[in-house]
């Protein structure tokens, strides 16, 4: 190794260290939980079915029949409660069984646990870890979001399920110098790579602000951000990671032939929630300053790219697995990223034991630091 | 836990325990063994190639040439030897080499196992266990089993391979409150579930009887055991176990209104065979006191219902494999399929030492006991 | 076990021991690397990527972008460099970065690592090894293997990927016993395995030579060879392995009846190159004493040849899988493929050791030694 080479930290390295369990995540998007019908999901390692009661309430149990093992989600809805498949037996929303066919009594041992889920805007947020310190307080801000921002309109765009580890995911969108080569043509006209950047942070949240200025957009992506594109426009990109699960990417673009017309702003959200250590739901959401009307062909567009996002997730999954290779060497475009695995390490370090040292002085962050 | 809470003991957990290897197991149906022909199998994790000699005796031998591993299965058979698809030497059913097409002697030592092998009604059993304890009165009754009882009618119905440990097969079989909820409208009107039942065993079987009286039967469920869907019934269904392999569910159905009436009987018998911890043939047969005239229509059924239990089988095994949750709460159904798995514990750990104490003490069997 | 039973040695197993590194493997055909496009391999158990520089250079490097993983034969080929697909960094043909998109200078540690490749005949030689040690004048003399032999013509005919160990294939190639029973009625008439034979060897190589007078050759066979089906041959069919990766199978057949007619020499290589322990890469190529002048027909008939050898090979590596079973019993007709796993495991130990001493005395080769 070259003298004065800085190495990432193998031990931050994706799939390395597991997830913070003491943390909200995205379940679900609320249309996917309709009463009636028991939609099965993997969350941090661990099976958990979703339903909604008759009057609208949302659940979320352990899926897994505390009898013989069979999934709850396999059985069926009645009422307010789940029927397994398998015996019969009933289990209502506080996850205690409350009917065996085969006989007149119910232990009160026989339960499911039943996880605190909190719906807020159109998403429904669960808490995998410790249940006395699932604080609702705890959520990010949705104004802050822009799901719930005045004069902002927000549209769940769809779900998208990735075979690779979520650390990936977060270096991915937390580092847009990607944006040229991964995306090409699509988001930029090839300037992002190479724009100039800044890089902040405070508790739980990590910032990279990339600024382009005077630029022109080529047609569709001028179309994509409905501005003008015979207009001049400045270009603030913001990617804001709300650890451990929150991206959100905001583009603001501000008419460079008149300061008083307002930026134009597009926030595209990606609520990142492991559903194990080798794939990831990503609840793909987008935001606007204006009223969008989007239409199939930007929902594609968005496919496209978070496909592209996919494909480079999983082939770094399928590698590891494979080859087992860990070594990464650092640029400086990289900071922000190590910063947000920092903060996740440190997060699950923490839950282990409170008085966990930082890691913040223990990983060099880029060659040229 | 609650106080008092029973649980299933995990180290009866299916796939924990392993297979006793001196027992006799079904191989194949004796309709799939024929001359010229080599059958592969996978038996208690040992590859078997079985095939008929030109007099018609059924043969199996260990399924791997002792010279560079090829399966024998994968040469052809000639005359009453298999010659191996690599290079070409011959084994006759003793498992000695016959024949090295590249030398003119024969080392005494080439050979392959041979495995002791009945073949009783359509039934090929076979022994993998340790030779010399091969004995054939070991084999169940099967004038018990209906197979050759005289007045009753036995049919081989299908073989269908399962992805899952046996023991899921016995704890299914053996619990029939299943039948309401996996099986629904096919074998009961929604009401064995519920009924009353009994457990007794002797020294290799374990019986559970449930009775229901004065039942009428639904159209499909009359024609299915052909019965008189206008007549009222008394129903005694017993599964019993003959462990480690046999499970035989019986309905009787009684006459209600004229006791002079003999009860119709219909047997279903399935053989379970573990090709592996994860899989497992089940041999499935009807007998019945009458002459059924059986349909394609009727085996369909018979597919669906084994079907459903394969669904479910393979759903356990799976979250088994993917979770490794192996916690259980038993209620007092479970009592019979707690005492196969007993059983067989106690089978397993008996041949590794002939003194192990009975598991019996040691499992408490369900919540209520 | 019988008295006096030789085995082979479990340690020189298929699959027991993994590859000398310190020697030239076949990469690829020269007309699989292309300038523009991406080749990617995997070379004993190392991602390579495979390209052309636009003068016509071959270059191999490692596969793996040492910034944040991705291949770079995911990227694309821009002048003498392949610039990775994620970030847009380029490196050229030794290995070291270029050009990094977000940031003006390139520290001097970013590089992968380039292998070297010499261009030889039709053959992109790589050595995966210790590169001081990468001596081109270690890869085998291309005269000897009829590939640019006077008055020889060379073809190379196709590569075929086995899901198998390369020993596996050493095993079957050089064993010309088996051609007999694995092909049967494509390369010869039944006369193969019972042919008389002798083994030498010398330092890297295992040669075995079976003889057969005073054949005719059925009309499919004669015409492979290009001989005349109503003539008489006398056949030396020798196979050659030069350890670790090239076998030769020279067929001589000499008009019986006209001893001043240069015999008909038809020479089949396989240059085989492990992908990883469980599957190899098979660079098949013939040479001919004549101007065959070869048709899509005969290309079909080595594929259905090479075809039968990977059905084979792929059963061997699934069964070790599945069942584990190493045991083999040898017959005399196996000692010139002992000597090649003695040779490759001598090779393994002696990176490992120089002063390791050979398995020669320690592996007892047959039945009948």
């Amino acid at each position: 190794m070259t003298a004065g080479t800085k190495l990432s930290n193998p031990s931050t390295y994706p799939g390395s260290q597991g997830y913070p369990r003491n943390q909200w995540y995205v379940a679900a998007f609320s249309n996917e939980v309709v009463t009636g019908s028991l939609l099965q999901r993997r969350l941090l390692d661990t099976p958990v079915v979703l339903y909604r009661t008759e009057s609208g309430e949302a659940v979320a149990l352990h899926d897994r029949c505390p009898h013989r093992g069979l999934p709850l989600s396999a059985g069926k809805q009645i009422g307010d409660r789940i029927q397994c498949g398998y015996h019969g037996m009933e289990f209502g929303t506080d996850g205690r069984c409350a009917l065996i066919p085969s006989q007149s009594t119910v232990p009160g041992a026989l339960s499911v646990r039943s996880y605190p889920l909190v719906e807020k805007w159109q998403w429904l947020w669960i808490w995998m870890g410790d249940e006395a310190a699932a604080d609702p307080a705890l959520i990010p801000d949705h104004d802050w979001l822009g799901l719930t921002r005045k004069g902002y309109s927000a549209v769940p765009w769809f779900m998208m399920e990735m075979g690779g580890n979520y650390v990936y995911l977060h270096d991915n969108l937390q580092d847009t110098s990607h944006v040229t080569f991964l995306h090409p043509g699509i988001l930029d006209d090839g300037e992002l790579a190479g724009a100039p950047f800044s890089v902040d942070e405070d508790a739980q949240i990590v910032r990279l602000t990339r600024k382009v200025s005077g630029l022109k957009f080529p047609g569709p992506v001028a179309h994509f951000f409905r501005v003008d594109e015979n207009r001049t426009y400045d270009r603030t990109l913001t990617t804001e990671t709300f650890a451990p699960s929150i991206s959100l990417a905001k583009q603001s673009l501000q008419d460079a032939g008149d300061s008083t017309i307002p930026p134009v702003e597009f926030y595209a959200l990606n609520a990142l929630t492991p559903a194990s250590m080798r794939s990831t739901y990503v609840f793909h959401t987008v935001a606007t300053s204006y009223e969008a009307a989007f239409q199939e062909a930007d929902f594609d567009k968005g496919r496209v790219i978070l496909g592209q996002d996919k494909v480079a997730t999983e082939i770094l999954q399928q590698r590891f697995d494979e080859y087992g290779e860990t070594e990464e060497r650092s640029v400086r475009a990289d900071k922000a990223g190590i910063l947000v695995r920092r903060m996740i390490a440190d997060m699950i370090a923490r839950e282990a034991d409170p008085q966990a040292p930082a890691l913040a002085a223990a990983i060099p962050a880029t060659q040229d630091a």
